[in-house]
């Protein structure tokens, strides 16, 4: 049954890349040993070396140097320290205030770390998007204070895909003396994400959405970024955060981002705008998100009359694992946020689907998908309580 | 070269058994779907199966209920939870104080954690330890007051091997109203680390030391102890740890803990008992830690006139690995605050090695590393401005 799965919840986990498999086995059976400082033994030294050739593949991709490119364990390890290790170290040094700016469509790592520091005494801002989820620049620039120190803002969106304007956000937090933080999980390396061009401070990444291993992750630091140590205990990564590193995942995260090319990038953009056209002649269909400024991975559409809990399970039992925003499948037990933070009401979200492909979907899943979606859709419309999508 | 190595240096980082990375490869490559609730789809719930089995695995393992247990990115992460969840969570709470209990030869996630919570307010007693490395329990009932809400003590020490008294630290613990950490990461599963007989509210375990994955570990958590979500983001784990499952990680963890068996640690013990009876021949050796009370598979020993870091070289060069509590292999770049912690001077803990035992090493590894060391010290010795050991 799994073996035939066509699956469509790439945003959400991806398979591994058989290739990243391969370049991580020398690192669990032969490689094993710690990495050591340069006085240790050679095994440790070679640990080193595929650390450090991790971290430079990475870096390199993003623009940036090798030593402003830390390993955590994931996206929200990442943004936990991004947002609180920044707090922490302003505080210490003393001066600004204690506000934070986001928004109210960011993944849950940055939305519950700024909620855990305004248990804290921080404030913070959560600012609106339009209804194609874009934030406005103005509306952000009005809201930095004085006492602002840091705006986190997601390159793209987890849900929806829309896009937002990194550059000109950096620009506003440069002008205003404000580290910026985007949560880039769903962006990069799909999009590019280069630091040389973009006025980014901080940047979460992850290697488990592009066929990479689960529990490996990074955040960029642009060099002088004021950031306290969160994950505290031994000296690993330029004493920036502690841990046993992780060789075989960091490994299979460089692997990772190698692999995925402009070309790769194009075909699921491809499939991705092909199913949207065909969703679209479903009746009461509606796109998520920002029609064009979008992740090219991902479509989000909701279905008027119909529960997507019920549309996952029909479409699992043909087959399709997909995603949606009704309250049932999220573990939060609540209606997507990003659904309502783009003023979608509840039925909007309830009947929202996530449709994000990946390296290992095949030309023909896009029709096959909308297919399905059309045939189910209609079955379920006739059965449901909630209209029969002819009014 | 490196294939040629006789790896002693087990208490860093373990070479990954064969068998886990078999349990692991079915989820990086087929089951690599997130873990859904129970509306779902089919990939979802293997993935969430596969979960709860090793969660219910490893809980097993230490007498705990499964809901008692959380995975985590290792152990330096569940000892920042452990340490900083139960401040805050008592902080939010209100009534007691802000003050911890630990000893000065924890490792660097406890210490390093204090440390931190030292610098929000909070205050920290580092208990001295006698001269084999034993916590003074009148030292530890004196030092608990009316204040303390956490004592953090570990079960075996990560240099010198040095098991602690858990069940009766645990009993004043309990008398006094005190919540009790221990962080278990050296002597779990070869220690018998069972919370129906030991009273112990939280205990750090990690996978990456008995021939499992890098990047996993746990925390145990006894029921209805007071503990805040560190790690904030999605509602994984019990709504208590945030971040996309590591499903492969977990479920290598599980293999691992699965295939230590009591006979395999009887085997490294005596291993090590024989070497330390050959190395103890060596003139001016030292043994580091408790004769008996110590974890099974390490020793530690110093040998007066010669630097840890000659002998690591030397023996590097003879296909051994070992490691040194001497400076310049630290990345501290500080002599061992294990060896100092226990009354030694910046000569033992310079000249302190130790060894540590694992699944692959064969039964002539004890006396050819015990020959190759008589051999190196002899020679450092003779060319040493410290002193020809015949003083």
């Amino acid at each position: 049954m799994f073996g035939e799965l066509t699956y469509l919840d790439n945003s959400a986990a991806t398979r591994m890349d058989e290739r990243v498999l391969a370049a991580m086995t020398p690192y669990f059976l032969k490689t094993y040993a710690v990495a050591t400082s340069q006085f240790g033994y050679s095994a440790g030294l070679e640990a080193r070396d595929a650390l450090e050739s991790a971290r430079a593949t990475i870096a390199g991709a993003l623009g940036a140097r090798p030593e402003e490119f830390v390993f955590t364990s994931g996206g929200t390890e990442s943004s936990n320290t991004a947002l609180k290790g920044v707090v922490v170290a302003l505080e210490r040094r003393g001066g600004k205030g204690k506000h934070i700016v986001t928004s109210r469509i960011e993944d849950f790592p940055v939305l519950a770390s700024a909620r855990s520091l305004e248990k804290q005494g921080c404030q913070v801002t959560y600012l609106d998007v339009d209804q194609v989820g874009r934030l406005d620049l103005d509306q952000l620039r009005d809201a930095i204070t004085t006492q602002t120190i840091l705006v986190s803002i997601q390159a793209g969106n987890q849900e929806i895909g829309t896009l937002q304007e990194l550059a000109a956000i950096g620009r506003i937090c440069r002008d205003k003396n404000v580290l910026f933080h985007t949560d880039a999980t769903h962006a990069f390396p799909r999009v590019a994400m280069n630091v040389q061009e973009l006025p980014v401070d901080l940047m979460t990444v992850t290697a488990h959405l592009v066929h990479g291993p689960k529990g490996v992750g990074g955040l960029y630091l642009r060099q002088d970024t004021p950031l306290a140590k969160w994950m505290d205990g031994g000296f690993q990564e330029f004493n920036r955060r502690a841990g046993e590193e992780n060789i075989p995942g960091v490994v299979g995260f460089a692997k990772a981002i190698e692999l995925v090319t402009p070309e790769e990038t194009a075909r699921l953009q491809g499939m991705r705008d092909r199913l949207i056209e065909r969703l679209l002649q479903i009746p009461h269909a509606q796109l998520n998100g920002h029609p064009t400024l979008r992740l090219p991975q991902s479509a989000n559409v909701s279905f008027r009359f119909v529960e997507g809990e019920s549309i996952l399970l029909h479409l699992d039992m043909r087959g399709f694992a997909v995603s949606t925003g009704s309250a049932c499948f999220s573990r939060s037990l609540e209606a997507s946020h990003v659904i309502m933070g783009i003023g979608g009401d509840h039925e909007r979200a309830h009947g929202s689907v996530r449709f994000a492909f990946g390296r290992f979907n095949e030309a023909g899943d896009a029709d096959a998908v909308a297919d399905n979606m059309a045939d189910v859709i209609e079955q379920l419309r006739a059965i449901s309580p909630l209209g029969k999508g002819e009014s």
